[in-house]
């Protein structure tokens, strides 16, 4: 919900957003909403034209436009060449102060049922509430928010102002950098996923390394990153990880990379910076992924991405009853391919064009 | 396990369930098992004939089964048009009271350890277990179970008779309707994942909505449904959402809809009333799919569907040696399709026949 | 991180490890490394040979390796068959004591803020953290530590020398073999997803079985095992599951089988012993798998598999432009298939080889 105790004049919001704008700065604005939607008090934006209809018979109090949009625009305008990204930061003036308020309701500071080591070092103006378990050698700093029954493990820190939902559990030994988001149930530090194998015996390996964590990183609710095994696991500055996502022990995330939902990492692999992966895609073991990759939904990365670009494995949807008959053929490609090999060896010994002399063999794609 | 406690005459058993017998009612029955492994107090069900030669052969007190398959039932029986639906019934019958009892033993009512807001209304006959933090603002209507270690965040609420398992969390502003489930594990409300990228940058986008869940919906373990980027997620009346599903912000599922393990719904798509979507399905993002579609397992919907149907992905499994033969054949399709192609038209020019006349483009389907 | 404070002398820990060496006994190791990056107290391993220069620069302490090996190795050794197995085992000695360290440090035994009902039987030396819920009948055995805020169930037994991490959530009635682990987030014993459909409304089925883990079994972060509907869902000895894994009800795993992060395995399935089935593999209810599987990552067993060896689906990655056409394709397979077929046909009535007489049909493959 938005907090509609919140409201501003259209010229402070200007100011806030530091944007031109044209119309009464005298008007009042107390939320956000979409075009269609916007009632005469709320604040919207127009950043994509399959909204055009929307934008010429908004009721809104203003939108956020580009410039060259304002002439359609039937209400009071601020102008951005990036609305979208203004959009954005307007949507944080309507945010309520939902953990900070909800804790100072409970108990101001730090809830009397947190169990917080001595040796834990917590910073000015940090917020603790019910239930919390702060370990030993443990430093929170300064502007930190640790929600209700989080646990932050031995000697782990959390940089400041961070934001720490309830119901996360942090193991021993990470490290959290500034600003970051952790939504509850994520679970960070867990052990990687390492055995040796003895006979059937699965030999468990300790994991002796830890989770480092930059800056400005927002991890989404349940998901979960292993410690590394003899080094930390790695998560670069600005990284955005959506919900139930899998990092697994030795992975190393570049600066402002996102990994859309249940998505999964497996061991030691390397994704660059500024790369997308979109959701639930599997990315396998020891690979490495450059800079500004995009793949798509539901891809198998299952070999290392040397060139940016965008990639894609699956087959795309059909009616089940077509997609049988399909994925039976699938399974005879390399039968399919010989048949049609067969034939355009006879076709050419017919005394048929050189056509068919380079394409004889599928493997020389 | 079952309650072996609870024991009911085969006569009070066709009572509650709304059932005829064949059989003397003061049969005692105290537990419910399969046609096989049934001893003689326990009460048994047919509903698939793969199972005759065992409704032949078992030993059960009483067997819940259809008028016509009541000659080969060698033991008593309870006759039911849809003996499955009567079997979902009776096992009600034999459930312990797993929750309630355990606050019972525990504390009655709400325990000493709770952290419950005096802004908070409870209703009659709440049970808040061992930790449980209700914050400001909240509804807990009457008859609801609320499980340890739970967090139910500021201005939530939680329809009558709701059973919340422990280790849940609610951000503020959920809804959740009457006679819910919700496992542990769960988080409702966390943050959609919406960021505007200026440059590199990814600013973040604040979740102004909230999550609006209908009457007698059961959400599995693990399973995440984020809150709305302006408005609400939503989840209607009647849906069941098994374990480790992702739902994103903005999405909308209509009443009775099914979605199972690990599938993942992506932001501000639409999926209809009575859908089933199977395990492991991956569904983008700004789609809609109408009502009465059902998805096969580990498919993925990167499209609208808007006709009622089955549909799926994928290639099915094969021995991972033709496999690897085959996708490579498969990242070659575009030019197998041309190698046939011409060779059709140099066919055609043999002077063979009109057929191949319109399949020489497999662009056309 | 690895516990900097233990230090082994080259002999002790050759000891330790029940291997024999070469070198000066009293070198002092205090920590484990990679061959590339350990320093000159820290032990490493070789046993690829991908990093055979990575051994003759190393600056280790020792190494260990395989007798054939220590020729090239510039430092002292230590010789095993295994030497995989041999760091597995070194890898242990190097580890913190975390948890037990750090509730000792909070409160020895049973912390104060531990909610342990009356009924439950806790052996010796167990070590219950800050707001365990502990229900009716449980019993921990002597040895087990339990993270803070996890919650064990009514009648739930965890065995001898278990290690709980936090935020753990055991369902009533789940039974924990000895030397388990579980990693926080993970949930055991949740309902499994039964419904019988009455009309459009689905009709809960009470699940009525527990869950039963053998011993020596872990459990990844997140990962969530649902109780039987009528039986138990059983995990055997020695079996060890990863981050984010689903298991549904009555699904039973063979001894020893591995199964990596994000996969699923539907209601009933049964996979045998020593089986590997890679991250995000979806496994279709109602299927045997037998004992020696691997099925790769991501793939869909949408099958029984009744021959050991590996299997795989999916169609690898491409880039994406391509593989836009490829799919399109794919979804036309049948037809491609008919029209190969169709010039197959004529072919051989233009006095062409008897090869094509038994490849006219696709689908006898």
């Amino acid at each position: 919900m938005q907090d509609r105790n919140k409201s501003y004049s259209l010229g402070s919001l200007a100011d806030l957003l530091g944007l031109t704008f044209e119309g009464n700065p005298e008007t009042l604005v107390s939320g956000l909403a979409t075009l269609s939607s916007a009632s005469e008090d709320q604040l919207s934006f127009y950043h994509n034209t399959l909204y055009f209809s929307d934008l010429q018979k908004t009721r809104a109090a203003a939108v956020i436009l580009s410039p060259d949009a304002a002439a359609d625009c039937p209400v009071p305008v601020l102008l951005s060449d990036n609305p979208y990204v203004a959009y954005a930061k307007a949507s944080r003036l309507f945010e309520p102060d939902r953990l900070v308020e909800t804790n100072r309701e409970i108990s101001t500071g730090i809830h009397s049922s947190a169990s917080i080591d001595a040796s834990a070092t917590i910073g000015k103006e940090v917020s603790i509430a019910a239930n919390v378990v702060i370990e030993a050698k443990v430093c929170i700093e300064e502007g930190c928010i640790i929600g209700a029954n989080s646990v932050i493990g031995r000697g782990s820190s959390v940089g400041k102002d961070s934001l720490i939902y309830p119901s996360v559990t942090l193991y021993p030994d990470v490290q959290l950098g500034e600003r970051g988001i952790i939504h509850s149930g994520v679970v960070i530090g867990s052990d990687g996923f390492g055995f040796a194998k003895d006979g059937q015996l699965q030999v468990k390996i300790a994991q002796l390394g830890g989770v480092l964590i930059g800056d400005d990183v927002e991890i989404g609710a349940g998901s979960t990153i292993d410690r590394g095994a003899l080094e930390d696991t790695v998560i670069g500055h600005g990284v955005k990880i959506d919900n139930l996502v899998q990092i697994a022990h030795n992975v190393r995330i570049g600066e402002n990379t996102v990994i859309c939902g249940c998505s999964a990492v497996a061991g030691s692999s390397t994704i660059g910076k500024n790369c997308i992966i979109a959701g639930a895609v599997g990315i396998i073991n020891h690979i490495t992924i450059v800079d500004e990759v995009t793949v798509t939904a539901m891809s198998l990365v299952n070999k290392s991405i040397s060139e940016k670009g965008t990639y894609s494995s699956g087959t795309g949807l059909s009616d089940t009853t077509k997609w049988k008959k399909n994925i039976v053929h699938f399974r005879q490609l390399d039968t399919l391919n010989d048949r049609v090999k067969l034939m355009e060896r006879h076709f050419k010994n017919l005394g048929n064009p050189k056509e068919f002399d380079k394409k004889g063999d599928a493997k020389s794609e």
